[in-house]
C-alpha cells in the first residue's frame, strides 16, 4: 500500500466515524418520532445535540482540514476517490465558515421558533410566532453573508439544499412553466365534477397497514435492510444503506392518506438501499442532493403510483382486499378519482398539477423575506393574495394557510424549490427510462416494476453524490434540467383522464 | 455563584454530555434488540463501538482528571457534592489504569468468542468455543493484574460487578448459606410432587401480552417515561429516568415464561424511573450496583409477585382472562404451581431454591478459572460433575449444560455472584419494609403495591450510587447483608406451601 493509499484510508476512517455518530443521531431522531415515551422529550433533545456537536466538532478538525487538502494535491488517487475527497473538502470549507457561537445561536432560535410554531398553530394565530420567525429571518439574512453569493443573497440558502440553484435560474424555471401549467389546470378544473368520494369511505386501520405492506414489499423495499413503523408524520430515514426506514400514518377515512404516503417514502428509501455500501460515510455513499432524492419518491409515488398501468395491475389485489368500497368502482373511475385535480389550501393535499403553484408562492415569499423586500408582519397577507391569484382560493385562517408548514420554524428556508425540481427531474428521468427500457410501461402494467428499479439503480443510485443534479441529469438524460418533460407528462396524463 | 460551585457545574455538564453518548449507545442497542432489521447488523455494531470509544475517551480526558482532583480539594462542597465527586473519581482512576490496545484487545475477543458461542452452541460442542474462550480467560487474568488486587485475583474482577465483594466474603456467605438451603432443598424434592401442568395450556399471544401489560401498569411502571416491547431475551435498559425501557418474550405454550419476566423487568424498571433525575450523568442519578438492581427485580418478581398475598388479589383477575386454563385450578393450586421446586439444568428456568445452587456452581468455576487452578479444557467435566452435586442431574449435553450462558463470552466473570446477593438484598429489604410499614402484606393482599414501591424510593431508589451496597443495606436494614432473612423467607414459605 502506498502512501497515498494510508491517507485515503485515514480519511475514509475518519468519514466513517463521522458517519456513525450522524446515523446514531438519526436513530435518536427515528425513535423520537416513533416509540419515544411522551415523558422523555427532554433528554431526547439533550442528547441528540450533544451527538450534532460531536459529529460538527470532528468534521471541524483541524487534522481532518490538513488531511484533505493534502489528498487534493495527490495524482495517484482513483477519480472516484478524487471526487470524493473533492466533495468533503467543499463540505468541510463551507462547515468552518460558520463560528460555533453562530451555530448555537441559530439552534437555539430555531429551538424556540418550532415551539412558537407548535403553539400558535392550534390558535391558528401568527402573532407571536411572527416575532420569533422575524428572528429567525434575521439569522437566516446573516448567514448568507458567512456563506457568501455572486447574484442574490437567497441564492447562498438554496444552493445549502441545492447545490448550484439560483433565483435567476429558478425564476427562469418556474416562468416558463407556471404559464401553461396554469392555462392546464384553469382547464382541468373547469371541467366536469371528478368523483372520488369513494377514496373517503370507511378502512379500517389493520387491513390498510397490511395492504401499504404488501405494496411496498412489492415494489422490492428489502424488509431485511430496512422497516416501516408509523408515525405523526411520515419520513424516511437511513442509518446506512442497510438499514433505512420509513414511516406513515393512517386516516381509516381517507384512503390516499396511507397508500401514496407509503410509495413516496418507498421511493426515497429504494434511493437509500441503493447507494452504494463500500463508500459508508463518504459522498459517494450519499445521495445526489434534496431534489434527486425528491425525484425518486415522486416517480414512485407519481409517475407509477398514479399510472394506469400501475393501477391495471394492482386494483384488482385492491378490489379484493376492500371488496364493499371498491367493487362498485371501475378501473377507470378509480383512476380518474386518485388523479383528481382541484384548488386547495394544503401543499401536503394538492394534486400534481397544483402543487407546483403551492411551492412556487412559498418560493416568493422567501426570496423577498431574504432579499428585505417583504417584512414578516406581511407575510399572511402575501400569502393570501398570491393563493387567491394562483388557486383562486380564499384562505380561512394561518393555521391552513402561512403556519401549514414546517420548514421556516426549522430554519429551512430554500427547501421548498427541491419539492418541484424533484418533479420535474422525475418526468425527465421516466421519460428516458421509457425510452431507454423496451416495454415499460407494459413491465409496470404487469406489475413488474424491478427492471425499472434496476435502471434507476444503475443510472442514479449507483453514483450516490459523485455528480451534482444537474451533471447526474446530463449523464442520465443527455440535457440538463428541462421542465419540458414534466409539461409533457401532465399534459398527456390529464388530457387523456379529462377530455 | 462561588468557583467551586462553577467547577461542579463544569464537571456536572462534563458527565452529562457522557452521559448523552452512553444513552445513544444503549438506544442504539435497544434497537438492535427489538426492531434492527435482520441484514443492518454489522454497521449497527460499527456505531455502537464509536459511541464506546467516544465516551470511553471523554471519561478518559486528563481535563477531566484535574477538574476531578480539583474538586476533591475543596471544603466548600455540600455532602452530596463531594460524594458525587468522589465516586466520578474512583471511576475515573479505574478507567485511567487500561491502556487502549488492551481495551481494544478485549473487545476483539469478546467479539470472536461472543460469536464462537453462538455457533458452538447450535452444534452443543465446545472444542472451538474452548479455544476462544481460553484466550479471553488469559486477557481476564491479565485484567486482573491491571486492576489489582489484595487477596484473590478474582476479587479484582468481582469488585467490577460489585465494590467491596471478595471470594473470602463471597465464600463465607456461600458456606453458611448453602447447607440449610440444600437440606431444604432436599427436603422439599423429596416431598409430594407439585402439579404445575396448568402453566404449560396454551395461552394466546396477544391475550398474554395484553395481560403483562396490565400487569405492570398497574405495579406502577411509568409508561409516560418507559416503554415494554418483544425481544429475544427479556432486559430493561434506561436513557434517563425519563426513559426506560423494558422487553419480554411469549410463550403460548408456558405461561411463566412471560409473567414473571415482565415482573421481573419492571423491577429493574422501577428501580430506575425512581433514580433522581436531576443527577442525570452523575453516579448520584444511577443504580447503586448490580447486586442492589437485582434485589429490586427479584423483590418484585420473588417476594411480592410469588407470594400467596399478592395472588389472592390478581388470581380472580387472571382467571377472568384465562377462564378455559384456571377456572378449574383453585388458587391455593395454582400458588403451589408456581412455587414449584425441584432440579433442573438450566439457570434461568430454576425455582428461587435451586438458583443459588446454580450461581455457586459458576462462582465456584470461574474462581478457579482465574486462579489458574482450573483449564477451559475441564469445564465441561466440572459442571457436570457439580450439577450432579448440587442439583443430582445429568447433564445430556453442553448446550444444556456449561454452554448455557452468555456472560463468559461478554467477559462478564464475576457478574454471576450478583444474582444471588439480589436475591439475598431482597429478602433482607422486604423482611425490613415489613417490619416498618403496616399491613404491607395485607396492602399487597388488597393490590395495593404503591406504598411498598414509595418505600423502596425512599430507602433505596432515591439515594442512587451514593452508598455502596453493604453502605446501603446498613443505612436501609441496621445491618450489613445477612443472608439469614433470604434462610428464613424460604424456609416459612416453602413450609408453609408444602406440609
Amino acid at each position: 500500500m502506498n502512501t497515498t493509499q494510508q491517507l485515503y484510508n485515514t480519511y475514509q476512517n475518519k468519514m466513517s466515524r463521522i458517519a456513525d455518530i450522524r446515523a446514531a443521531s438519526a436513530v435518536l431522531q427515528w425513535d423520537q418520532e416513533t416509540y419515544l415515551p411522551k415523558g422523555s422529550a427532554n433528554f431526547r433533545g439533550q442528547q441528540i445535540s450533544t451527538l450534532s456537536e460531536l459529529a460538527h466538532g470532528l468534521f471541524s478538525e483541524d487534522d481532518l482540514g490538513h488531511l484533505l487538502n493534502e489528498l487534493s494535491a495527490k495524482d495517484d488517487l482513483s477519480s472516484v476517490q478524487k471526487k470524493a475527497v473533492e466533495r468533503t473538502l467543499e463540505d468541510y470549507n463551507k462547515n468552518k465558515k460558520y463560528t460555533s457561537s453562530f451555530v448555537r445561536a441559530l439552534s437555539e432560535q430555531i429551538n424556540k421558533t418550532f415551539h412558537s410554531w407548535i403553539e400558535e398553530r392550534k390558535q391558528a394565530s401568527f402573532s407571536i410566532y411572527q416575532k420569533d420567525l422575524e428572528t429567525l429571518v434575521q439569522l437566516k439574512k446573516e448567514e448568507t453573508g458567512i456563506l457568501g453569493y455572486k447574484e442574490h443573497p437567497y441564492d447562498a440558502l438554496l444552493d445549502e439544499f441545492e447545490k448550484g440553484a439560483t433565483v435567476s435560474l429558478l425564476d427562469k424555471t418556474f416562468s416558463n412553466l407556471l404559464p401553461p401549467l396554469k392555462v392546464l389546470f384553469q382547464k382541468l378544473t373547469a371541467s366536469a365534477q371528478v368523483d372520488d368520494a369513494f377514496l373517503f369511505q370507511h378502512f379500517p386501520e389493520k387491513e390498510q397497514w397490511a395492504w401499504g405492506m404488501h405494496l411496498i414489499k412489492e415494489l422490492h423495499f428489502d424488509f431485511e435492510r430496512g422497516r416501516q413503523d408509523k408515525s405523526e408524520h411520515p419520513f424516511s430515514t437511513s442509518f446506512s444503506p442497510q438499514d433505512v426506514r420509513i414511516t406513515t400514518r393512517i386516516d381509516e377515512n381517507d384512503f390516499g392518506n396511507m397508500t401514496w404516503s407509503c410509495i413516496h417514502e418507498a421511493g426515497h428509501a429504494l434511493y437509500e438501499q441503493g447507494l452504494p455500501v463500500e463508500h459508508y460515510g463518504l459522498p459517494l455513499g450519499e445521495a445526489c442532493s434534496y431534489s434527486i432524492h425528491e425525484s425518486q419518491s415522486r416517480l414512485w409515488e407519481n409517475n407509477v403510483g398514479r399510472s394506469k398501468g400501475f393501477w391495471k395491475h394492482w386494483y384488482p389485489q385492491l378490489q379484493a382486499r376492500f371488496p364493499a368500497q371498491f367493487n362498485s368502482v371501475p378501473l377507470d373511475s378509480f383512476y380518474k378519482g386518485i388523479n383528481k385535480v382541484q384548488p386547495s389550501l394544503v401543499r401536503t393535499e394538492a394534486d400534481e398539477i397544483s402543487y407546483h403553484f403551492h411551492v412556487f408562492i412559498r418560493y416568493e415569499l422567501e426570496k423577498r423575506l431574504i432579499e428585505g423586500s417583504l417584512s414578516t408582519n406581511d407575510i399572511p397577507a402575501f400569502w393570501n393574495l398570491q393563493y387567491k391569484t394562483y388557486l383562486g382560493v380564499d384562505v380561512p385562517d394561518d393555521k391552513r394557510g402561512c403556519l401549514q408548514d414546517v420548514h421556516w420554524s426549522h430554519g429551512s428556508f430554500g427547501y421548498f424549490p427541491t419539492y418541484s425540481l424533484g418533479s420535474f427531474y422525475a418526468a425527465q428521468f421516466y421519460a428516458k427510462a421509457a425510452k431507454e427500457m423496451i416495454g415499460l410501461d407494459e413491465q409496470i402494467a404487469a406489475g413488474k416494476t424491478l427492471p425499472l428499479l434496476e435502471w434507476l439503480r444503475a443510472n442514479i443510485h449507483k453514483h450516490g453524490r459523485y455528480f451534482t443534479s444537474e451533471e447526474l441529469c446530463k449523464e442520465v438524460t443527455g440535457e440538463g434540467l428541462n421542465p419540458i418533460h414534466f409539461m409533457k407528462y401532465v399534459e398527456q396524463k390529464y388530457e387523456a383522464i379529462y377530455f
